[in-house]
């Protein structure tokens, strides 16, 4: 417990990271190591010129919680975060592994050896390991499967066969289980019996001689009912059970929905096989909003602010590609009226307008039904009611707006035309983004596919080109 | 505790919404009622035919978690949402306010007389009617105020005295708190004489004979030692403690940092005044990380699905109009080049290309870097290494895609010099998206405002302006 803050202060945070940069500094740590990664962190450390400074940082770091730890080494520079890495003790080093992301994971592991990642990835449990595999070599996974003792060997290679996203990867199996037959008084004694409780114990699982699920004792009854009584007559039967196949997302909602603190995983046969508690909930909650954050502006996952250039540029370019093909496309709509523009110059100064308001409220109809979708709202039965609403919000931005804009283009450029033109376009440009915005989602989501992944993409490519298209077909149509 | 489902599944919640859906189309349960609102709910069920069939529906209701009954009301559009409502036990009405979104809130709430909202917030506890209390008529607060009973009254007071955002408007005040000098013995029977302990009661809290907080004694420690000793032996002294005036982020970060259950609320005297459960800073997470969503896209609050055109108007309108400021902007940009465009009409069909790329690259810079100011991991002596990096992937983007659009500008209009200011326009735009994406937020954040509000608009707003600029200027001075 010593490593824990006793105020909340995130400034904390910022002292620490500050403290560690200035040891960094003062001392000359880095001075004269040349920027090339991936370098053993050894050979790093044994270049620095004034060893015994690194004590004091040593110590700093001796004095932080892991999670403290692991938020200084995703703000340092790869240099930097190596040399702070190795002065980390060895038996923490799990631990902070499982707390950095992804992309800071990976520049940290490159800089291990097999044997160091044996040694961290043994100061953890099952469930833990299962989290950091994919990350690891093969045949270092391999090595601490072996070492393991045969129960949690078996609880890795359950945890390592559960699908990403579902409720056995994020399980662990720390739930502390009685036997339903039991008094009360013995079940105590069980507890006592044990160093301290696991993290996250709100209850107790109850489980017959076959180790099937009956119940919970949440220890809060556990402390107020009379102990001589059985097990069996203290259980609160009736929880809610998750199956390690069913979708985090789901057992998130129902933490949420039902405030849970720890819930039983359950197999097909109703046999007890693991727990979830509200931290693992949390954390997917963080990650999968983070994810779904950086998904709509493309980037495919959490990026190492220090990354290398290449990285970054992987970690990008898809979206960039789509969007120029959507752009280019928008760009032959464009093309196919330069006889229009060559003849009325303005429409190429009015035509982004249209397109870029019809982007914009295409994407909040766009964003509204994503999550009414997630939460369940939308029924088929109310499908219609749902679109002449957006077509109604759609029609009274387009009056407002378009008249709006007609007359400034009117004022401009001293053509009535002109400025009708530009309404009418904005008005249907509008009335096509609400269109889009309700079907795009529910068609992906009929399909199958995640509804909120790409639908900007669709939608802006969707009122660009029917920007354009409705803007420059009337002025074609009207002006010329 | 009959109310959880013993099961996990979102198909569950599908089927209860489908089920009220048939009982009301069945009993054609809203036919023949006017769609017009507020109406007064009572008179809508008065004005039914088959009001013997409202028993089935009502019995359906009974059985549902409040938190169930929530979602239905949400996804029904506005006459059979106040239906439903009407038959929800008055009991339970409270309970279900608190659940359902602000919107939907506000259309149950006007739907209610002021009878029926004092008394569905007097089955709440002072945090909860703290909660609502926003919503509802003055004179109704003053009522339930005046209705508690001294001590809750006081709660309430300090409830609502808290700005939102911070650890006092979520904390509750449900904390059981045990004397220093008291025996564990005496402590255990005072949990007895509670009926049951409140919801996410881990640990107890540790106050002097002053009220002032010293620690707190997990549940599962007061289970494994010995009753005959002491609290304070027993007490864990070292424990995150919060302030009411605590932002709610930094305690959702402590909490998911340090993986807590709960913590207690100390005032500047060190006295216990509430705890924070871990439930309220889920609620938070997922209510902060909905508005960030709704808010890029420039919705104000989170939508009713079935608002009226009005309100919905309302919440989208300032960001359009935001908008449309920016996209005229841009369009003067265009609009003092139309001469050069007059000349080579390719330009208004390239052009935009070039502006999207920049919008979209832009954009992903952004979105990296206001994470990572979010997460603490942005100093300001790295930020020449963050912008150097920036820089170095807008450069490979600008090479890699300039050159590809260069090419095929090249082919359609036959025009190599066309091609080669395409390219270098493109290049020097993303190097300006890279260089806005990285200092719009460090300015924002540093003039002290929320770097994720807006960022989107700004970038966009220069990649639009400054794309056009860019692309247009360079045709002008080389292709003219």
């Amino acid at each position: 417990m010593s490593e824990l803050p006793t105020r909340l202060e995130v400034e904390d945070l910022q002292r620490n990271l500050r403290e560690v940069e200035d040891l960094l500094r003062r001392h000359k740590l880095v001075e004269g190591l040349v920027e090339r990664q991936p370098m053993p962190r050894h050979e790093l450390v044994e270049k620095l010129v004034h060893k015994q400074h690194l004590t004091e940082l040593r110590a700093k770091l001796e004095k932080l919680h892991s999670a403290d730890i692991a938020s200084i080494l995703e703000a340092l520079p790869t240099i930097e975060r190596l040399l702070v890495w190795d002065l980390v003790r060895a038996e923490r080093e799990g631990e902070i592994l499982l707390e950095v992301s992804d992309a800071v994971r990976e520049s940290l592991i490159a800089a291990m050896d097999p044997k160091e990642l044996v040694a961290a990835a043994e100061t953890l449990e099952a469930d833990e390991i299962a989290d950091l595999a994919p990350d690891l070599p093969a045949q270092v996974v391999e090595d601490v499967i072996r070492a393991l003792p045969q129960e949690e060997r078996e609880q890795l290679r359950a945890a390592l066969s559960y699908r990403e996203g579902t409720v056995g990867a994020l399980m662990d199996f720390d739930q502390v289980t009685v036997r339903e037959d039991a008094t009360l008084e013995a079940a105590t004694r069980t507890l006592r019996g044990l160093d301290e409780l696991p993290a996250h114990t709100d209850q107790l699982f109850v489980v017959d001689r076959e180790g099937r699920f009956r119940g919970t004792l949440p220890l809060a009854r556990l402390i107020v009912t009379d102990l001589e009584r059985a097990v069996g007559e203290a259980v609160a039967p009736e929880v809610v059970t998750l199956h390690p196949d069913d979708l985090a997302e789901d057992a998130a909602k129902t933490f949420e929905r039902y405030e849970l603190i720890s819930a039983p995983v359950v197999d097909h046969f109703g046999r007890l096989i693991g727990r979830l508690t509200v931290n693992a909930v949390v954390d997917h909650i963080r990650k999968s909003s983070a994810e779904a954050q950086l998904a709509e502006s493309g980037l495919r996952e959490e990026e190492d602010i220090f990354a290398p250039v290449l990285n970054s540029f992987k970690n990008r370019w898809t979206w960039l590609a789509i969007n120029l093909v959507t752009a280019f496309i928008a760009s032959r709509v464009i093309g196919a009226f330069e006889d229009s523009i060559e003849k009325l110059v303005a429409l190429a100064a009015l035509m982004p307008i249209v397109a870029g308001i019809g982007g914009n409220s295409g994407n909040q109809t766009i964003t509204m039904i994503v999550r009414a979708l997630a939460l369940g709202q939308v029924q088929v039965n109310f499908l219609f009611k749902l679109l002449a609403k957006e077509l109604g919000v759609a029609t009274l931005n387009g009056v407002v707006w378009g008249t709006l804009l007609g007359v400034v283009a009117y004022v401009l450029y001293g053509n009535v035309a002109l400025g009708g033109v530009l309404a009418l376009a904005m008005l249907l440009t509008l009335l096509l983004a609400a269109a889009m915005g309700v079907t795009i989602p529910l068609i992906r989501a009929r399909l199958g596919r995640d509804p909120a992944v790409g639908s900007s993409v669709l939608i802006t490519a969707c009122t660009d080109s029917g920007g354009f298209f409705i803007f420059l077909g009337l002025a074609t149509l009207f002006l010329l």
